[in-house]
């Protein structure tokens, strides 16, 4: 479960007021805010407590994660002249305390340890609008206008995850994640011709890593083939597509991760419950299923709630 | 074209800086702007300049739209005590400047005029979080916990829009159109066990006027089977459903309108060109698809390039 450390009061009580990246930077802290939500909620992995621009910020693009807004960009991306602010991601010099983090949770718990990294387009959406959107009006201006300074975009952009989720996988990562979150702003089309050939790179320089991959992004109903065709294994479905649905989809070749919607978690338990199962029956009770939440824990949830949850999904998820 | 309006030199003259409530309940202006984007444009339709908050607004609920965030409720809806503030609308008492703006739009233009109201889910969205939301999570909340107060919402808000809708048809109003613009939000189930029967007894309501009727929201697009079935002859489609799979989605006995991304008005002519030329090619060049953007028009988009938008399409309409 994404972002689950947010519900907790031991989360809150370690946290600090750092800016996120800030704290990513502390591997002690970084790894004790991955290990929390496991230890209290029994799940079966744990998701690195990161964020998807670190590699970005580590190479001196200039962005900041502000609380309450979301990664902002002091010199937004506008033009061909800014792929130099680009360089290569060096895990070893740029974000070793990454692997660090990976390393000390991998020491603490024996569920798999999951890394993560933002796709292309995501990221790129950060740095050309300077902060989030709702519109991504810049955004598809620049690809539709400029396609190859945006595929050259995307690629140093693939070429930082890459980098970033090797280094993962090096330190101890049993998984790799790649969050392609707003992605679902985009047509099909658009997807096909535009992100898909940096977001297949990415998981094809990966393949010899034999870990698996996951790709996840929100409202992304009428892209879920091609994301398939990406090339992960398991495809992040959010509540908007029922798990039957998706699971045809994205074919007999790939697993489907989902779909409980965050907001259920803040009704009664009768409800969770109840939504909770209906998860599992659109599942169909067949392997190739990974439970999890349509999209990052809401940060008012009950820990309860959620411990209730996960032991429904072992209980039922079991018995099926 | 909605909210084409915006994009005008015109516009921006005439408006003046009341809220958009203000600016409504005056007939000549509203009139005017209804009509300044028909002029310009040279659509094939008119679509009244209003708001969808102007029902709830008009019986006393306490709604203003604030220019830049959109409709505020001072005491948002929060428990069943709180449907006794919803009364029935009263059309010639409560907003009889909505029919005069009818009449003077009809007797000042030869296209058609289309009608509009909000759909019970999206109103309901807004009382119920007091502010536009990207979560919904109190909506979400009361539809799951409560759903007798849920569905008699829903209830009283289709009610208001029914008589706000049948009024603009007496007063000249050739179509009429319901906006659910937030409804993307919901599965399939939530949809059809929770908002579907409202929408449906809208349309049901409807009937009779035997003029056509439309049904819009933003990312539904695994929901355009069941907008469908609620009962509109034309189902509206974002960008993101290429319109080949919204037209199998609403079935046979459906048209389809849309659904060019209003981002991309923003592009240089080449490629905004190429992009309409694309909604014609998905749509088949066959009958029953109305063209328009995925979505309201954004302020800053250049009159001249919708003016070409309007002109190709007629000219590759006829062609096809």
């Amino acid at each position: 479960m994404r972002q689950a450390g947010r519900s907790l009061p031991e989360y809150r009580a370690r946290r600090g007021d750092g800016s996120i990246l800030e704290v990513i930077a502390r591997p002690d802290l970084a790894a004790e805010l991955t290990l929390q939500p496991v230890r209290r909620y029994g799940v079966d992995a744990a998701i690195l407590f990161s964020d998807i621009v670190v590699p970005v910020a580590a190479i001196g693009f200039g962005v900041e994660v502000v609380p309450g807004q979301g990664p902002v960009v002091a010199e937004p991306f506008r033009r061909s002249g800014d792929l130099k602010r680009l360089r290569p991601l060096e895990p070893d010099l740029d974000v070793a305390y990454v692997a660090e983090t990976v390393r000390l949770v991998v020491g603490e718990t024996n569920v798999p340890v999951i890394g993560f990294a933002g796709a292309p387009f995501t990221l790129a959406s950060y740095l050309v609008e300077g902060a989030p959107s709702r519109d991504h009006v810049r955004t598809k201006s620049l690809m539709r206008t400029d396609p190859v300074t945006w595929m050259a975009l995307l690629d140093a952009l693939a070429d930082l995850s890459v980098a970033s989720l090797r280094a993962q996988v090096a330190a101890g990562a049993s998984a790799v994640q790649l969050f392609d979150s707003w992605v679902g702003t985009l047509s099909p089309d658009d997807y096909r011709q535009l992100v898909l050939p940096a977001s297949r790179r990415i998981f094809s320089e990966l393949e010899d890593l034999g870990v698996p991959r996951l790709h996840f992004g929100v409202a992304t109903g009428e892209l879920l083939s091609l994301m398939a065709e990406a090339g992960a294994e398991v495809v992040g479905v959010d509540w908007r597509v029922p798990l039957d649905a998706a699971r045809h989809r994205v074919g007999p070749g790939h697993a489907v991760q989902g779909n409980l919607d965050p907001v259920t978690c803040l009704a009664p338990w009768r409800v969770v419950a109840a939504e909770t199962r209906k998860v599992l029956a659109q599942a169909g009770g067949r392997p190739g299923h990974v439970f999890n939440l349509g999209h990052g824990v809401l940060p008012q949830t009950e820990p309860d709630t959620l411990k209730r949850v996960v032991e429904l999904v072992h209980e039922e998820g079991t018995a099926q």
